[in-house]
């Protein structure tokens, strides 16, 4: 927790928070940042400003800050994410590493070898989402939650949707048998599809081709997706 | 398992193997691949050849298979890793990762900020890494795996022994203060020394300077070391 990420909730009055009892946040900063009165912490909003937070009185049971917002979050990353349903404990994993990578807008889509029973998960609503998404935030010192959406039939979302979704993106598909290497960064914004274990079927690709999306082989080296899409986000971006 | 990872220990003879009862490679031959007689899977042997099992006996107690062994295991990563030794349970999916990576040289180490009871971990063993890394090999369809050596003190590893470590390579350590950006890819080896959660202290990175590493920003998002390495890599390295 590299920046306590706030909710307007948590103030008291326009610059002072309390944080109560057995909230997370409080136990981290006793027991990890070991904060005392005095001590400054680095604090954001919730899709707003970061600053710092004067701790005026911690124990236990209570923490309370005095809040002054001076910063902008930093820049979100360039980049839209398109990507099949994972396993839900893969999944919890991925959202805190995009979301720390800046990626602020998520397509989670139904394709051929999704199993089937992923959907079912009770894990995939949106409350789930932000709280793995907010741990991600909270490392890489942003403030701005990712926008998350699901789309359960592949053909209506890639045919009717994503030619809209990715205009004005350089759209890549990773194909570990295509030809095209990767790109050099043009800088553009990046639209990225990534396949569900065991990657897209052949349909699927040449359907993402159809619409807009050039195949682009990443390496012959076949990475777990929570692997590849940081490696893929170093090769993609000059900067993060 | 994108290869089915044999060692010499399987083999009946030149050219069979047979796996027996409950090991997880059956298992997963069974209920993933869906094997039956006649099924070819690639295979691979430990630190040796890639080739393919044609599958001649199989039922949940035995699977035999006639080996040919025909190609030689992907190109190693041209990086050592120096890494500070991480909580336990996230070092088991470091060594997948990097091992599915294809870095064949790991020194695992001491820095002031390693938690010091991860020492005293049962898990930190060759046994331990070695079933680790496997995972990853097997997934990216390597057969050879990483060396792992583990150095408790810092400052004689980084004065005494890296040096000669990181001859013939470009030595970098990632900090997030530091100003040098990212370099251009030139081809090199690449030593890459990464800091334990919270990072190196001021006095490790001036020693790791002082012994021949650049310091460089590698963006100024904190990410879990975890994806940070994939990151890294995907910077680093136009092929995998």
């Amino acid at each position: 927790m590299n920046l306590v990420l706030l909710s307007p909730s948590d103030f008291i009055n326009s610059n002072e928070i309390v944080i109560h009892g057995k909230d997370r946040r409080l136990i981290h900063i006793l027991n990890v940042h070991k904060a005392k009165i005095g001590t400054k912490l680095l604090v954001g909003v919730l899709n707003s400003k970061i600053g710092t937070g004067l701790i005026t009185n911690i124990d236990k049971n209570i923490c309370k800050m005095t809040i002054t917002l001076t910063d902008n979050p930093p820049p979100p990353l360039p980049c839209i994410l398109v990507i099949a349903l994972q396993r839900p404990k893969v999944l919890k994993r991925i959202l805190e590493c995009v979301s720390g990578l800046g990626i602020k807008k998520i397509y989670i889509i139904e394709t051929w070898r999704v199993e089937k029973s992923f959907w079912n998960s009770p894990l995939l609503n949106q409350k789930y989402f932000e709280k793995h998404c907010i741990l991600g935030l909270e490392q890489s010192k942003d403030t701005v939650l990712p926008s998350i959406e699901t789309r359960k039939k592949f053909k209506p979302f890639v045919e009717d949707e994503l030619p809209q979704i990715i205009k004005g993106t350089k759209a890549l598909v990773a194909h570990p048998e295509a030809k095209n290497v990767f790109p050099a960064f043009s800088g553009e914004k990046v639209t990225l599809a990534i396949g569900p274990e065991g990657g897209f079927i052949p349909y699927e690709i040449e359907m993402l081709n159809k619409n807009g999306f050039d195949i682009i082989n990443f390496g012959k080296r076949i990475i777990k997706t929570e692997w590849f899409i940081p490696f893929a986000i170093g090769k993609l971006f000059p900067n993060i």
